[in-house]
């Protein structure tokens, strides 16, 4: 696809409590993530990337969709659901969690946020995991209530960040450790805010309770951030590939195990022997990675977006992975993408093929994270 | 929202086997649904749709993603998920059948289609029911596979449907019952084709078996297609809401009871004392439903596109319903939409009000298939 076509938005394709304000904030262009609109483009997405990277953005990411789990099983449940031991998890804490089909495939990689012994949010990424886990329960006939509740994660991202969110609800923010979460109270009712988000900018996400609350919220960051020239922003395309941010359906899918993605830190003996899916994880384990992700640079200048795989062939004309996102990086000077590379090519500065849809071009296989910009 | 917004393709909004002839063939717009794109308008939605009316389209519905459930268990699985009585159901079939959750809500609303007492295919409305079947059968330990294979469904709609498809595989084809499947050659591989497909013009769904098979199929439809002025087309908007065809998501979703949404008849006794959720549905029928889904007019000129739910008030300015789909109707000359409405004022004649966000104007609750054009 050369040129980007028009979204037709419906009713099913959902609005967000936010939808107003973005509108009115001259969105350009969306994707659907979780049956919900997310913007993608504000201004265009470098003038988005750069702003992001200096100053502090607002994002609608409503559509990390939560499921509650509550009862006196959710915690069986959560543990069943993935390969990280969830075992020492506090009640102030956030933990990526891969989760994992009984193939071992990735099908979400959501933050599990623990409210209490009982209960936890799982905010999610592009799958309908409502189902896997009220599947789950009512199979095993689990004591546990599984739902989505009215609750959407507002993003304040960028180097700014703690300083606007300190106007908004007090200086104890600048306290709150990374990917821990507190209650705090702003318009006189009670939010719960972590430390994270999608960029590597620094930041925070408001769990918006209560569709009604939204544009009150979203109205008070942009009143108190005119300072800090707060800004209307999205998951940026260049930024998240930078630094190395997987995206589920993207970088990932169910033909991959967490441990090809790189994600072998989140998967611990504990969580293995008991959740789904663990025993292919455990067997990986000892046989070793057919394939695994890495960072790849692709020379010459400016790629094409990357809308379907693209190919990655070795010097002799094999096939041995895909590149699945790709940018062009102003900070880096060069193009950076995210793949799939086989185990029989993946060292650090392999060189390799990757097919574009607009012609080949040299590839280098290297670290992911990328290495700092030298 | 006043225009279409832009929408940002990547790989997770899964491009299909044809995308790449529905591009050549003008698409101006996308949906996306099942994370797969879905075509929505070629030459504009009004001229797509006399278009359907007279002729023969070709339509990638590949985002009716199917589920095989495979295996001993496999009709008992089927039978779980739904109120409809699969007991009867013959090799050659589809089912339109409500999904429901636990509390009655729909989740999706599939066509079943067997294949054989131990093998079905679930051909998707817009909800990932993969992790729904699958949790469930982990969670209860059944004997099946459940899995989304490599199929994509190509539509063949319009009133030149079976001159076109009898050209391709034969005059058989022309016998073929309505919701029968059987299987014909094309290109010298079987294929499963049903009569079926999201218009009320008559057609076919031809399921493609493997990726690498759908662009020689597509080729040779608007190959022998010329004759009958075959086009790409796709699920229209206004063709639609005109035939009564419910869209899961717009006009309903887990908060509606098959009940309500007006598909009583695939609920029978038979699947609502076996099925999940089947209880809520028996205390409903005896209870009496509290709201029911209407075919709404609306009066004046051409409506606003209905993106988020219009609200109904009675005379005496009690909400009493909401508006989730809404067109203009070149043929029936006049607006019509599909709405829910609380049983004291879902009678037929009754006038309300609709809030649209261009303003209210006055509607009128009639029935669903609306009247035939007088």
């Amino acid at each position: 696809m050369s040129e980007a076509p028009l979204l037709s938005v419906s009713r099913r394709t959902r609005s967000t409590p936010f939808t107003r304000r973005v509108t009115e904030a001259g969105v350009k262009a969306y994707t659907v993530y979780n049956h919900m609109l997310l913007p993608t483009v504000f201004e265009s997405v470098e003038a988005d990337y750069h702003h992001l990277k200096k100053h502090v953005q607002v994002w609608d990411v409503s559509c990390e969709r939560q499921v509650e789990v509550s009862g006196p099983d959710a915690a069986m449940l959560i543990q069943w659901v993935t390969p990280r031991n969830m075992a020492k998890m506090q009640d102030d804490q956030c933990y990526y969690i891969p989760m994992i089909d009984e193939k071992g495939g990735m099908i979400n990689d959501p933050i599990a946020i623990k409210i209490s012994d009982n209960r936890f949010w799982v905010s999610l990424a592009d799958s309908d995991m409502l189902y896997w886990l009220k599947g789950l329960a009512i199979g095993k006939g689990l004591n546990v209530d599984v739902f989505e509740p009215d609750v959407s994660p507002l993003g304040v991202q960028g180097p700014k960040s703690d300083d606007l969110m300190a106007e908004i609800v007090g200086d104890d923010i600048r306290s709150l450790g990374f990917f821990r979460h507190r209650n705090y109270e702003i318009n006189g009712k009670s939010y719960l805010i972590a430390r994270s988000g999608w960029s590597k900018q620094g930041g925070f996400e408001i769990y918006v309770d209560g569709t009604d609350n939204g544009e009150p919220i979203w109205d008070l960051l942009f009143e108190k951030g005119e300072k800090y020239d707060v800004r209307a922003g999205c998951p940026n395309g260049i930024e998240r590939i930078e630094g190395g941010l997987l995206s589920h359906g993207n970088d990932m899918n169910n033909l991959n195990t967490p441990l090809e993605c790189g994600l072998g830190k989140y998967c611990h003996r504990a969580g293995m022997e008991i959740c789904i899916g663990g025993d292919v994880l455990l067997a990986e384990k000892k046989n070793g990675s057919k394939k695994m992700i890495r960072g790849i640079t692709i020379d010459g200048d400016r790629v094409p977006s990357c809308t379907s795989p693209w190919l990655l062939t070795s010097k002799d004309g094999k096939l041995v992975g895909q590149v699945t996102s790709a940018t062009w990086s102003p900070d880096y000077n060069a193009n950076l993408a995210i793949g799939m590379v086989d185990n029989d090519h993946w060292d650090h500065g392999t060189e390799l093929t990757v097919r574009t849809q607009n012609g080949s071009r040299g590839a280098t296989v290297g670290p992911l994270p990328f290495d700092p910009i030298s």
